[in-house]
């Protein structure tokens, strides 16, 4: 069983998220952590905080001789920004977040919601999810995420969408870490407006996960589908509205007939991690019955815009109950960028899960030889 | 801490729900649950196998003297249909359905998959979810859940949502569960059509939940938010491929200004679930950090058309690898009117998972204490 | 993950076991839970009510020609003596049950407690043990429980307690179900006279488990330890109300060079699960940090004497607050042996679990090949 | 939802504990979480490592002003031994820890297993129990834990063991930890002559919960009694090979007319945490059926001698497969004094998070009032 929680504020000390369960025997290398911590950070209409900060993990425990040892791996983002025992309330909570409806439900100050639920804790979760990338790594699964459409505007699908390296190539070249750079100047120039008309953009994002066996999750149980658990980590990022699995909503409007993805048997894939059953199309997203199909999983995300309006919006003074605008925090312009990211982290979380609930977590070598094992069974099915 | 199991097989005897954590001292009516398990039954476009069933819960476990204990509640759904003993397996995966992926994971048969991943299973799941609007409707919580698009036509919505008894009459008379029965005929020539072309239809459901309170789930831990374990418990019906809250993936495409639902203060509505916090729209759905705020919580799903096609697609026969039709299982058209019932369903039971999470679950007696207690706090924060 | 619950109440119409993540393609065996339910029932000193019922087990989910699917099996014990709707409230609270504190946690009548803390329950989660059972033996894992001490009369133990066959046959022998059958006929006296004094007796239990592999549980985190596991399954066996694991508390009275287990190697013993890595004791009981040794796992557990007595305590009436004897339900006057037989089944249960965590839950067929490769592994260590 | 992991190793940079759940507006006070880290680390018997480390809980995250937020509540005890990376593997396991079986089941290094399997892990989850007395003081409920047996000789109780700070202050008198100061020399003099044969000695712990309200727990389900929850926390603590509840062992030796408490009321004492019904003993431990019973809650708790001997037990080269003397790391005679403080923490923490089960977890101000609303509701039940 590989689980997670996270821990800190805002702009408290330090931003935790501590592992458990993860596979003993992994070579953890935080250069790619960093590499990923920094792409969050980025993304073309981030504000100032991001500049203050450039977050590092640090990896505290869990490792010897830069091996995990099979113990809970604790990951730190320290707050260069940390602040919080300086700061005061805020008197007016602020619209599309949970400042209104924490402060009720905890009967105490809005500053007591808002430094917890601020986006600021997905950093650990992109750490959490950067390690366990690093663990897919070793079975040849490879999770990349893009912005695919940014405030209503959609974007050009490159042709081949299965060479992953080329994929995040491009996806790296982009400022706004879309599959088509040459877009970029018309979303820098959408973002440029918006910011200064003082209002926000959210976004469309999608990950994949290229590589992944037959048969992560289970059809058994309601609450161990493997859609249902995608489902629960993407919902529960921060500012999203949305989840679809392969074609999602877009199924709903078609026959059955362009929708479901024959099955074909071609020997020469035997060797690949569909055991030789070619599918044409894939838009189940690599899910069936909440178990993996062996194509590509597809996950896409809906982002709203960011919460706070530098041109705020109404909102009520909680003890006068007198209408004023809401309080302001600092904040940026557009964050599809960094939501990119941070489902592809959780994402690639909830795969690791997966392959740990199905391969076993106590080494990684006994992992890959019932890797191997499963494979050869499964041939033989 | 109220949660629930299901077991069972689409053709074996029985279909059971476990309920664990439900309160004690509530009165439960076994008619309703049976109404729901016949609207599940029904819609238009539905096959044969609903014409066998005729669905009835009985409770097993939990009550005395018509109330419930606080002991787990089990519900039963005995299958008439049940001949599973005198069933065989089926050579062809069929797309669409666990069946490939299954029989790779469980290195199995593939009848061993289809009977537990059959829809037929959400008979148990929805016995479950009526029996939880019992205890909402103990405080004032109305769940309902109608059908919003079929087979790409979108259905024209009636002005007044709010009244919830208008809703539920006007879907009630909709063959398809629709709040607009005027466009049934459309539905009924659209459904024949592709009938009759050995096709299928998906479509888009939605469910509204009126009436709950503030500050269910919360923002504090990403397992623990509502909109995760609503996602979770959606995404994991069958069929379903998309999860909306609210404004869903349309929030994605409009700027913040026109996303964020401005906070007001009513002291006429002081008494309501908002305790006077009006909001002018309503986008986020009733949801804002993984929290209730007072608002109406509105879910869609997007559900695939049936992956059963009387018109079979590609398959390949798993032994002999040799390109073949599908094998056919019995199955329907259009199954989004149940879907509208499943999602309902599965939607109250976390609703209610959530109520007790916050207002506690050993006696319905102090639950209702406690939140009037929680009220009248809340109004004076 | 292998899990399960129970429902049903002591008088209802019928108990539940729900098991979810059981193996696929393992032959389930009716007759040997039955046994099991049958042993629960007797052992000398046994009143009323079990000469009314005769457990039978029915499979209700999760089979199909004879092999389980994969998906949840319910299990149901049918109450023949079931009239709980015609049985009223007890006025008066019995010492030792959870009458008193159940009534006032969920502010109801007693008789909403007493049924379903009643120890009638147990007989489903004996029909689960049993299960678990037959997967254990198809990894050589043996579990048997007896009676070690009634009414404080400690019992002979034979010499040789590794030959599990006959250790077991002369359990079956004795009427108490202790390893000593020629002790019986002190014990029949004891039980005699205690019974006609209106009393009830307790006494002592031991599981062994013979054969379990290295590496069962964790060390590394508070909640997966092994150790841990089984003592919450054990205490929360009704009546309960100790738990040791080897020598248990008289390791906490000799000093650790007797207590800890010397660690030698015997290449003879190579091929069995010590993997050659012998002790010449176990006070350990097979259980050093969590997690298994290879050596035989050694459980045992303190039963109270039955609650309801005859000659009952004193209680008051809750109504008037008057002192007076404690209600009186229909009862035995000993039921170690049958404590014997419940601790046995969650031990099974809970090893069950631990081996489905190391090895996976899928299918039979890949848990074997992996118990396998794991064996050879370690052997290569 | 209280709950709560750990992270890190004996030697490593840091040990952590993460506690989600925790309410909002609780005042945190770290004196009192370093005192009992203190206290882990004294009693006569302790070695050369507490001299090192000087342990101060640092809260990380989750507070705000002083108060907690509501938000996951990190903890940290900085290892000022921290020299993980400097430190070999160790050729031979020594019995009696998880060496041998660890490094088997991982198929690694014993390091990796000693590291996170030793006793130090437990100074954060004592921090984590300190922070629980916290949260239980607010509701008047006192946790205390004391040495009541070491090396097998019985400790004499003073009479009165209800008035707590009377038995707090006799117990920080004591060099052991005992309830009797006056047996320190006998104590101190065994210690003294065990260390010096270069042998260890364990002892039997007992924790004693105060003023805890009924109805803690639930009969209801066995996951969730609140004995198993206790008996689960507290075996998992190192070196713990027995737990017992109330009279424990002894109850299963006596009739029950002499086990079971009898109840009386006394108008009197309406207004304690008994609601009047008296028991003139408690045997229970203040547990029936996996409930509270508004009595004192009594656990006792097995430790076996350290397994770490200066003059080492048998064990074998990995490698060669040789005999010889098991590894030495550095350790103590003696550490029951620490154990009671360790399995006080962990009873602690159980206790609070039963309390937060039963009365809500979001803020005290709700959990007041609502413990209020109970104990009326319960008093006029």
């Amino acid at each position: 069983m590989l689980r997670y929680w996270t821990a800190g504020e805002s702009h408290g000390k330090t931003l935790l998220a501590m592992i458990d369960g993860f596979p003993a025997g992994l070579a953890i290398d935080e250069e790619p952590i960093n590499r990923e911590l920094a792409r969050r950070q980025g993304g073309y209409g981030r504000g100032g905080r991001q500049r203050i900060e450039t977050d590092k993990v640090e990896v505290m425990t869990g490792i010897w001789k830069g091996l995990t040892l099979g113990s809970p791996v604790a990951l730190q983002v320290i707050n260069r920004d940390y602040k919080l025992e300086r700061l005061e309330d805020l008197p007016r909570p602020r619209p599309g977040h949970g400042d209104l409806t924490g402060a009720i439900k905890f009967l105490g100050p809005i500053r007591a919601i808002l430094e917890r639920a601020s986006a600021r804790e997905t950093a650990v979760r992109v750490a959490a999810g950067a390690l366990a990338k690093q663990l897919l790594a070793e079975f040849g699964i490879q999770v990349y995420g893009f912005v695919d459409e940014l405030g209503g505007v959609a974007i050009d699908r490159p042709d081949n969408v299965d060479d992953v390296d080329t994929m995040i190539a491009k996806r790296d070249e982009s400022i706004i870490y879309s599959l088509n750079p040459a877009q970029d100047p018309q979303f820098k120039e959408l973002i440029d407006k918006t910011g200064k008309s003082g209002d926000t953009l959210g976004g469309i994002v999608e990950v994949r996960v290229v590589g992944a066996p037959f048969g992560l999750g289970t059809h058994a149980q309601w609450d161990r589908k493997l859609d249902g658990k995608l489902a629960q980590a993407v919902m529960a990022v921060q500012a999203i509205k949305g989840v679809e699995i392969g074609m999602g909503f877009e199924a709903a409007r078609k026959p059955g007939s362009q929708v479901h993805d024959p099955i074909h048997y071609d020997p020469m894939e035997q060797e690949s991690t569909n055991l030789g059953y070619t599918r044409p199309t894939n838009n189940a997203g690599g899910l069936e019955a909440g178990m993996t199909n062996g194509q590509t999983i597809v996950v896409r995300a809906a982002k709203k815009p960011i919460s706070t309006l530098r041109k705020p919006l109404e909102s009520v003074n909680l003890e006068t109950k007198e209408t004023d605008a809401a309080s302001y925090e600092r904040s940026d312009v557009c964050a599809v960028s960094a939501a990119s990211v941070i489902v592809e982290s959780v994402v690639a979380f909830e795969i690791a899960a997966a392959l740990v609930d199905k391969f076993g977590g106590d080494s990684l070598e006994e992992m890959k030889a019932r890797y191997q094992l499963f494979m050869d069974m499964a041939r033989k099915r």
